[in-house]
């Protein structure tokens, strides 16, 4: 039977201790080729770079080993590994594990999660896993221990077409941890609080500070609620924006 | 009455012809702040600064028309304009008009959809326009005849908390245009096919060329098809990720 074939990406760049994490975790499934932006690559999204060349260089080959870093997006290490890097498309795809949040509507904005959902759209079962605190040197503890059984019941049942997992851990012990939940992803949006800083010319400019505003806090089944609750929350995701229930209502706009 | 208030934002660019169109086309309904990036942001999805602070310019102040360059992303647009430029939220948003497609999975690597969206997470009626030719001197007669209409249904009847619309024109002249069709966004993805190319250091590069691979070529309703028959396509559209149909079979993984 032919190795497993495993692609991990991520958006924090290749140098971050949430990749070196997942890249251990994943090691006991098959044979693992990293393709990783260069550097932190936070917030970018489904960026992908349509003016710009990218270029990728190889910086480890082990037997179950490859690793390459990219000069561009998450979205670019899909892509190109997906069409230069990989012998054949992969059985898996693991991005992460993201240093920070990427819970409600963070996935919008979220380069990790880019990177796994670019993958489904490929056919391959892709996992987007992200802790909720940005310390670069967070405890993964949890992650390490509980982890193993997601991946695996994935291999078992494979996803559907174009669907991807995005997981959030709370910031916690095994012990304290109460396990996987099955998420919506919770409303919300960023209240935005900028902070105003000068530039070497003196210019006035700002950073984005701010905070996320939940829409449903008395829902118990979306994830920012069952991570506050110190669960592991599960979302299954599909790139489809289409609102369904208003389809009707514009037609009777008669356009 | 208070004057209505609109900002307007693209993915292009501040000195592109189609924010000028734009610009032209909403004039009639209030007063308009212009906030784009100062160079072309496409592909840039809904990515935002997070490490790097933002900064703008004043660069047009008359009676009913101001209009300012960001350094930064369209959603970065959005934010600046919500959170510092605009005295208060404003009635409606207007994205683009876009030189390229954003109909299909393209909606995902937007800019344009991506400021579009972000004005919908306040509240914002928005409204993200695309012709699909990457001509830089596209001809927009047949948009400026007919948004004006959508516009003002908009106006009229609102869209609902954090739902925008994705429209997109085909290429085709005023007595062609099949009008507007109420549409669900085309299952696709990119087929990708680097082009090698080599930087000034002599390092191998890759320009990503690609196609859009449809994956619902029989489908009438959805936005492609109706695009290939000289409709525009009208999306409604929620950054709602969440694979509904998949929570209840996760649930049964027992995880």
């Amino acid at each position: 039977m032919e190795e497993r074939l495993i692609l991990i990406s991520n958006d924090d760049g290749i140098a971050s201790k949430g990749i070196d994490t997942l890249i251990r975790i994943a090691q006991p499934y098959g044979k693992l080729v990293v393709v990783a932006p260069v550097n932190a690559q936070s917030g970018k999204s489904h960026s992908v770079s349509l003016t710009t060349p990218i270029r990728y260089e190889i910086r480890h080959s082990s037997k179950n080993l490859e690793k390459y870093v990219l000069y561009g997006t998450p979205v670019d290490c899909v892509k190109g590994a997906l069409t230069k890097i990989l012998p054949r498309k992969p059985d898996l795809m693991l991005s992460g594990i993201n240093h920070g949040a990427n819970s409600a509507i963070s996935v919008v904005y979220s380069g990790t999660m880019g990177a796994a959902i670019e993958a489904s759209f490929y056919g391959i079962p892709s996992i987007g896993l992200s802790i909720i605190t940005h310390d670069l040197d967070a405890d993964f503890k949890t992650i390490e221990k509980t982890a193993p059984a997601l991946i695996e019941k994935v291999l078992e049942h494979g996803l559907p077409n174009q669907v991807s997992l995005n997981v959030n851990y709370p910031v916690t012990t095994p012990d304290k941890f109460k396990g996987f939940k099955i998420c919506t992803q919770t409303k919300s949006y960023w209240y935005e609080d900028f902070e105003e800083t000068t530039d070497r010319f003196g210019n006035i400019a700002y950073y984005q500070r701010g905070h996320l505003v939940n829409m449903e806090p008395e829902n118990p089944d979306c994830d920012e609620n069952a991570l506050a609750e110190n669960y592991a929350a599960i979302v299954p995701v599909r790139a489809d924006f289409t609102e369904y229930k208003m389809i009707n209502e514009l037609k009777n706009w008669n356009l």
